[in-house]
C-alpha cells in the first residue's frame, strides 16, 4: 500500500543561510506563501534566536500561513532559544518545534566539549521543555550520518521518551552514500516503530558530492516517512536536497518507493523562479528539473526524434511542474524545421523560392552569435527586404539608443519603431539600466512589470558576448525575451523588446 | 583490491550540445589541452560527421593531444559516419571510434522504424568495419536502460562478437535510479565478463532527476570499469554525470567503491572555472564541489565551528580540488571574528576602544547590502576616519566615473586614486564594460588580464542590486573580485578594483 511521504520544506531557513541570500520581511512572506501554495506539509522559516529579523520574519509568516501547513522553526537545545521559538511561532495554526544537538564525536567532542551522556541530557531536557509548551517537536540529531549507531540509537530512545514527535537523521556535512545511508534508515526505523509506531522518522541531507536526492530517495525506500528539502537545492555551502527532484523522482517511480506526496508539482516552477529572483540565486541552465535547459533539445539529432515522438526523448512533460512547453532553441544545429517554426510564429510567410537562402544566412549568422533570438531574426529577414508578415501585428525594433551615465545619474534615451509608428523617450534611473528600461516601458506606454532582468557572459574577457533575459508581466502573463550581443546595454534593451514582441504578437491572437 | 575506474570525459561533444555553448577551434583546442592535463584517460571531442567545423576541431585536437589520453568521436551506425570519424581522428596516437544505435522499443520502432533484428545488424555491421580501420570502438546501445533485458544482451553479445572493445550502457533519458541501474550493470557485468574478460563495460548518465551520480556510482559498485561523464555536469536537457562529483565520489570512498581513478583532482578547479567561462555557463553557486560556495560558510554556528575545528563542517579540504581556500563571507550573520579577519587582511588595525563601534556600523551596511566587500570595508573604514593601516600598501579607490554609451562607440572615463596619485583615463569599447575596463587597466598601468566576468541581478525587477565578480591574472596569479551596487556599471567598475588591490596586497606581500 503506498503511504505519504511528509515534505518538509527548509528554504526560508537552511536555503537562506547562503551568503547574500537574506530575505527582508516582505520577500520572506511572498516566498512562504507560495511555498504554501505548492502544498508542502511542513515549513521551516527561521532560527527565532539568531536575529530580530528572523524573530518577525517567523511571527509574521506563523500569523499569516493556515493550518495546512505546519510552521517549524529551528533552535539549540537550550531553554533560551526554545522560548524564542515557542514566542516566535506560537500563534501559528500548526507550529513545530526543531532542536538540533549533535551526535557525531567530532560535534560531542570538539564542538561542545562535553560527556555524551552529558549531550543526551542536555537533548532530553530540551526536549521536555518545548514538549511542555507545544505538541509537536521535533528532534535533529546533527552530523547523525558520521555518528556511532548505538550512541544514535540511545539519544533516539531518551528524546522519544521525552516527547519528540519527529526524528530527524541529517547528512550534515554531504557525506553519506545511498546503500550505506539506505542501510542506516532501515535500522533506525526499524527500532523507531518498535518504540513508538507514532513517530515520524526524517531526513535532511546536503549535497556536498551530489548526491543528496540519492540519499534522501535510498533514505524512503527504507521506511523515512518525512524529507527535507530546499527550492533549487540551495542551502549552506553545496546546499540541501532540492525538493523538485525528491518530488518528482518519487512521482515517476512511485511503485518503486511504494509511495507519494501531496505536493503540487505545477507550482514548482513558479516557486523555483520566485526564489531564485527574490534570493538573487541563479539556476543552472542545466539543473535537473527546474534548469532552464532541463525540457530545452537543442542537437539535430533529438529535434528530429522529438519532432517524430515525444516519448523518445521526454520523461516528463514540462507542464507537470508548471513550466512553459519546450523550447527549440535555434542554433547553429538546428534544422530547417526549427528555423521555420521560429518564422512563422513571428508571422512570416517566406516563400519556396526564398527558404534556402534565408536558411544560409541564419546559419551564418548562428555560427556568429551561438544563439538566435526574435530581434535576430526579424533582423535578417528585415535585411532580406522581406515584409511578408500577412495579417501579423507590427512589432517593436529598436533604432537607436545614447547614455550618459554618471555616479549620480544615469539617463538613457532610445528610439524605437513600430511599423509606421516612431517613438523617442528619455528618462533617468537609479542604474543604468533602471534608466533604460523606463525609457523602453515608457516608448512602449503599456503596463509591463519587469519581473526578471538576468546577465550571462558567453566567454572570457571583456570581449565577450552578453546574454541577457528579461521576463515581464502583463495581464498576469509572463513573458521572457532574451539576447545576445558584444554591449551588455544593448543585449539589455533588445531581451526586453523581445519580450514585449512575445507579449504582442500572443495579445493580438487572443 | 582496488581497481581502476576509467575516467571518460565527453565536456566537448555531449557537453557542447548545450543550446549557445558551442565553441570555435581554438576555445576547443584549450579546453582539450585542460582536460587533458586533468588526465582523464579518454575524451570524446565531436561528432565530425554533423559539421565541417566538428570535423575540423576534432582533427586538430587529436593532433595535439598525446598518446596518454585517448581521443574520441561519435557517430551512428552508418558506413559515412564511420568513416568521418576515422578520417579526423586517425591522427591521434590513441584514438576510438565511438558508434551509438538505439536499443529500447521506442527507439527501434518509432524512431528507425526497423525490426529489433535488422537494428542488431546495423550494429554489427557499424562495428566490424570500424575494427577494419581501428583497434578500439565503443558501442553505445542507446536508451539501454529502457530497454528489454534479453534485446539488450542480443546486441551487446553480437557486437562483442564483431570487435567491440567497450560497451556503453547509456541512461539516455535520465530515468534510472541508483538500485535498478546497479543491478542491471551487474547482469550485465556478469554475463560479459564471461563473454569476453577484456571487454571494458562503460556508462553514461543523463541528469534528468538529479541522480546522474548515484546512477553511476552504483554502476561501479556494481562491475562497470569506465564512466562517461562532462565537467559541471553539463550537456542536452539536464546535462550529463558530474566528472567532479564521480571522482571525488570514488575517491572520498574508495573503500566501498573497490576502485581508484588516476584523474589529477588538483587540476578540477581550473577546468571547472575555464569550460563555465569559455562555454558562458555558469555555474550555480551552490553546484556540488565546482559550485562558489561549495567550501563557503557564512552561518554564525557554522564559521564558529570551523574556527574550533575544520572537520566538524569540511570532509573536503578545497585544495585536493586545486581551489583557493574556504572564503569566509561577510554578511549580516558574520561574527566580529571574521570580520577583524577581513579588517586584518587589508591592513588595518583597529583600535580596541573603536572596534565595537565599527562593528556595529559594518552591521548596518550589511544590513542594506547583503554581501560586505573588501571596497566597501574599505570605504566603511575611510568614513570613520580610520586610516591606521600601518606599513600596508596604498590601494586603489574610485572616485568618479561618466560613460557616455551610443550604438556606435561606448567611451568611459574613470578616476582612480591610490594614496597620493590621482589618475583620470578615458577610453572606448566594442562594448560599455570594454570601454570601462579598459579605462581602469589603463589608468593602473599594470599587465592585467580579464580572465572572466560575471553579473548577477540579486532581486527582481529593475529595482534590484546587481553583484559582478571580476577574475583578473597577473603573473600567471589569479585574483577575484566582487561587487553589489545599484548600478551594475558600478559594481561592474568597484569589482575590478577589488581584484587589483587583492593583486597589490599580495604583490607587496611576496
Amino acid at each position: 500500500m503506498a503511504r505519504k511521504i511528509y515534505v518538509f520544506d527548509t528554504t526560508l531557513r537552511d536555503g537562506e543561510q547562503v551568503p547574500g541570500a537574506k530575505l527582508n520581511l516582505v520577500e520572506k512572506l511572498d516566498v512562504a506563501e507560495q511555498i504554501a501554495k505548492m502544498k508542502v506539509d511542513m515549513m521551516e522559516v527561521g532560527f527565532p534566536s539568531s536575529s530580530q529579523g528572523d524573530f518577525e520574519a517567523v511571527q509574521a509568516i506563523s500569523r499569516k500561513i493556515g493550518k495546512d501547513v505546519s510552521i517549524a522553526a529551528l533552535g539549540r537545545a537550550v531553554r533560551s532559544d526554545i522560548d524564542c521559538i515557542y514566542e516566535s511561532i506560537r500563534e501559528a495554526e500548526n507550529p513545530l518545534i526543531h532542536i538540533v544537538l549533535g551526535s557525531s564525536d567530532v560535534h560531542v567532542s570538539k564542538k561542545f566539549g562535553k560527556t555524551p551522556q552529558q549531550v543526551i541530557e542536555m537533548g532530553v531536557g530540551a526536549v521536555k521543555y518545548a514538549s511542555s509548551l507545544l505538541p509537536q517537536v521535533q528532534y535533529s540529531l546533527e552530523d547523525a550520518s558520521r555518528s556511532e549507531f548505538d550512541y544514535l540509537w540511545q539519544t533516539i530512545e531518551a528524546v522519544v521518551k521525552a516527547g519528540a514527535t519527529i526524528i530527524n537523521v541529517p547528512d550534515t556535512v554531504g557525506f553519506a552514500i545511498p546503500e550505506k545511508f539506505g542501510q542506516l534508515i532501515y535500522r533506525i526505523n526499524d527500532r523507531l516503530k518498535n518504540l513508538d509506531p507514532k513517530v515520524m522518522l526524517s531526513v535532511h541531507c546536503h549535497n556536498d558530492t551530489g548526491l543528496a536526492t540519492a540519499n534522501t530517495l535510498a533514505a524512503v525506500k527504507n521506511g523515512a516517512d518525512k524529507v527535507e528539502c530546499t527550492i533549487n537545492g540551495i542551502g549552506e555551502r553545496a546546499g540541501n536536497t532540492s525538493l523538485e527532484e525528491v518530488v518528482m523522482g518519487i512521482k515517476l517511480h512511485g511503485d518503486y518507493y511504494g509511495g507519494y506526496t501531496t505536493v503540487d508539482s505545477h507550482q514548482i516552477y513558479e516557486t523555483s523562479r520566485m526564489v531564485s529572483a527574490t534570493m538573487g540565486l541563479d539556476i543552472q541552465v542545466n539543473k535537473a528539473i527546474t534548469g532552464e535547459n532541463a525540457f530545452a533539445h537543442s542537437s539535430g539529432i533529438h529535434q528530429d526524434g522529438l519532432l517524430k515522438s515525444k516519448d523518445v526523448y521526454e520523461i516528463m512533460d514540462p507542464e507537470t511542474i508548471g513550466a512553459p512547453a519546450m523550447e527549440i532553441v535555434l542554433t547553429a544545429r538546428s534544422g530547417r524545421h526549427a528555423f521555420a517554426h521560429v518564422t512563422s510564429r513571428l508571422g512570416f510567410d517566406i516563400p519556396e523560392t526564398l527558404s534556402a537562402e534565408i536558411y544560409k544566412k541564419f546559419l551564418l549568422m548562428a555560427d556568429e552569435k551561438k544563439e538566435i533570438y526574435d530581434n535576430d531574426v526579424l533582423n535578417l529577414l528585415n535585411s532580406c527586404s522581406l515584409v511578408c508578415r500577412g495579417e501579423y501585428p507590427e512589432l517593436w525594433q529598436l533604432v537607436d539608443y545614447q547614455l550618459s551615465v554618471t555616479k549620480q545619474l544615469p539617463t538613457a534615451t532610445i528610439e524605437l519603431v513600430k511599423g509606421t509608428k516612431k517613438v523617442v523617450q528619455s528618462q533617468s534611473g537609479t542604474g543604468v539600466i533602471d534608466a533604460l528600461y523606463g525609457a523602453i516601458i515608457g516608448a512602449i506606454g503599456a503596463p509591463i512589470e519587469l519581473i526578471d532582468y538576468r546577465i550571462n557572459s558567453l566567454s572570457r574577457g571583456k570581449g565577450s558576448l552578453g546574454k541577457v533575459t528579461a521576463q515581464i508581466r502583463s495581464d498576469a502573463q509572463l513573458y521572457t525575451g532574451k539576447a545576445i550581443e558584444q554591449d551588455v546595454i544593448r543585449a539589455s534593451a533588445l531581451a526586453l523588446i523581445n519580450a514585449v514582441n512575445k507579449m504582442v504578437l500572443e495579445q493580438t491572437r487572443a
